[in-house]
């Protein structure tokens, strides 16, 4: 019997998970794996707001993905997948086709701008640690500039950020600690600066305990930072956001800086296999395997599951797409066996949104947990998922150790 | 007799060390000295270069104007500078005016575009602190925006240098460290980059040894920078420079940055004096003074001295800054006590051109230096003036000691 070719598109969280639990399990000799990826890094997307912020260096939410496979056991291509064919089994990429066996399809998020006009050009995004880095350098150079220009543009100071998600939240966080910092680099007054969320749905944090909820606001204000709750953006242009107060009650927002942090999609090139989708979104069967494809699993941020205690679908989140990593290369090697698969199910320890360095709120086993703690927990938390990828070597390498700062 | 009041106008080289040679001079009741500066810290203007490649933070380039003086005889103003009347001896500042019984006007050069259109408006200058880190966030924005955007713009990586002067080729020798660390910072192949120096003259740095400027170009040309000599820049724009290649013969340059480092003048404040000058330099008195104003000093950029050895003005340098603001204090302190003053003779030590952070060129007591020896020379000349000004404290405080790096 030959050996199966496993293809696995994407490094990120769901990706690597199969891909090191494949290598852990299974011999040289056993199958081919092959993992492409677009960068020769994995980056933890769970942690591009603090490279967005400047609160981290962009180096440090990467590392190098040879770091973590066995290249005796895995190819690994850097490649830009292009296009993927689930009947003719074939995936093209800028460098070449491949077949497979079994196909992984782990690409993870991309931003969402719900056809909003304006956003895609003109409000920049987290979507993966470039675009990060450019928000970090954005804000930067604006400040660098209201510093050195003789009629002074105030405007360049307000930093509007869409979404009062996770992901939103997360970035406040961490720009409460960044702007005095950057006020004291640049020579800017802090009274200067602006930093405004603007969400249209009628809450902060959606699905989070609403005394945690005020407990993050309350803190969020305390360090400046402005919340319009319940007020679309309807238009970016060049010089800011126009946002919608009221029924046909608009107010421009004149903002240097506009980050978008309000929606996430799956992969546009799911859309174009002929796999039934929402938004890029796979609603993936019991064992990971899109429908009608017994050799297609979808892991991670492009697949969608329902939690059927709320009827809602699970968050994509970083824990979900590795605990299905562990379980797609089980299922794999399953099939490769001629043995059934195994479902799924999520086992939710909780969730923790950062509020900067040193505050956080979160419910961990159930616990309802803020300050100092749950800031603790959440670099755990991260330093865990470095771990459980890259074992000991790489935590010590690349995780948070000012635990207790 | 009432205490005579010394109002010095800037901080710079020259202002700074009138101010520290009176208070090591005069005791506390001996007169009223007060020092006006737009910052509240001083900056090493010759270090501007580093701070706008990014080889240097713009925090080291400056310290605290309060660390030097001596507050129980210096009065220290944070104010700006908006008129000098040298008749009715009034200086008016943002904040109030002030009487002066003496007055020493050093207030450092301006940046001289020589009416070139587009100039003021698309290129980047080094005039201070501020707007040298204006430079260096300019060229990281532009690295991390070509690094996440979908279709390159190339000409993002581009940096145009005008000018082959003592500026244009320190700050060329400090991107030809830096640009090796953007690349790898901004995952940008290098062979995108281009550096490229226009100078109108049809040399580099004139008035240097020919032998020493072969040592340069050809240090420059093994980092990858391309120099286009004798070749005027007619024209900026928000895309470039336009660059006059020969008669009728015109190339326009696509760049995502343009650094204006050609040319230097005298404060604007000096043409409204009445004071004769020429670009906003006046021609000094022997004993430093304004002619026809004999309680006017002016030293430094401003300051304008001809050395008949060669019949050309000596360049504004800090080193001849230094030695007017020893002179000028000594000649304050002759006038109050009714003695003659002295002549100023600059006295020459000679000059060393970086060429980045472990290579220099320059002539120093009459000898040609290279190398590392003259990257040495140079860190020590960067060291004495602190020392001269901050004595040993500042010296260890901000001084270059990697001095065999």
């Amino acid at each position: 019997m030959k050996r199966p070719t496993i293809l696995v598109l994407g490094a990120g969280y769901g990706g690597l998970t199969t891909v090191v639990n494949l290598q852990k399990s299974l011999g040289a000799d056993d199958a081919n794996i092959v993992l492409i990826n677009k960068n020769e890094y994995h980056y933890e997307s769970t942690w591009l707001h603090e490279a967005a912020a400047g609160t981290m260096s962009p180096e440090s939410v990467r590392y190098d993905i040879k770091d973590v496979i066995n290249s005796n056991k895995v190819k690994f291509v850097q490649a830009e997948v292009q296009a993927i064919d689930v009947t003719g089994k074939v995936v093209t990429t800028n460098v070449g086709t491949h077949t497979y066996d079994y196909l992984v399809i782990s690409l993870g998020f991309e931003g969402e701008t719900f056809g909003i006009p304006g956003l895609d050009k003109y409000a920049l995004s987290m979507a993966n640690v470039k675009a990060a880095r450019q928000i970090r350098e954005h804000i930067e150079y604006q400040f660098a500039t209201w510093s050195t220009e003789e009629v002074k543009d105030d405007s360049r100071l307000t930093i509007v950020v869409g979404g009062a998600g996770f992901t939103g939240i997360e970035f406040l966080g961490e720009l409460g600690n960044r702007v005095p910092e950057l006020c004291k680099e640049f020579d800017v007054p802090q009274e200067k600066v602006r930093v405004l969320c603007v969400e249209a749905a009628p809450m902060v944090l959606p699905g989070f305990d609403p005394e945690l909820v005020d407990y993050a606001v309350r803190h969020l204000n305390s360090k400046g930072i402005e919340f319009s709750i319940g007020t679309p953006v309807v238009e970016a242009t060049p010089e800011g956001v126009n946002i919608k107060k009221g029924e046909d009650v608009f107010e421009f927002v004149k903002a240097g800086t506009v980050v978008w942090a309000a929606g996430v999609r799956g992969n546009r090139l799911i859309e174009e296999t002929g796999i039934e989708n929402m938004r890029a979104r796979v609603k993936v069967d019991k064992d990971l395997r899109a429908p009608g494809y017994s050799d297609v699993f979808i892991v991670g941020d492009c697949a969608l599951m329902i939690n059927e205690a709320v009827n809602r679908p699970f968050p994509p989140t970083a824990q979900i797409a590795m605990q299905q990593g562990d379980m797609c290369a089980n299922n794999i090697i399953a099939l490769m066996k001629g043995e059934p698969t195994s479902d799924f199910t999520p086992d939710l320890k909780g969730s923790v949104c950062s509020l900067g360095d040193s505050d956080a709120i979160g419910v961990v086993f159930g616990k309802k947990v803020t300050g100092t703690k749950a800031s603790f927990m959440k670099k755990m938390i991260d330093n865990r998922a470095l771990f459980m990828i890259g074992g000991l070597g790489l935590t010590l390498k690349k995780g948070k150790f000012n635990l207790l700062k």
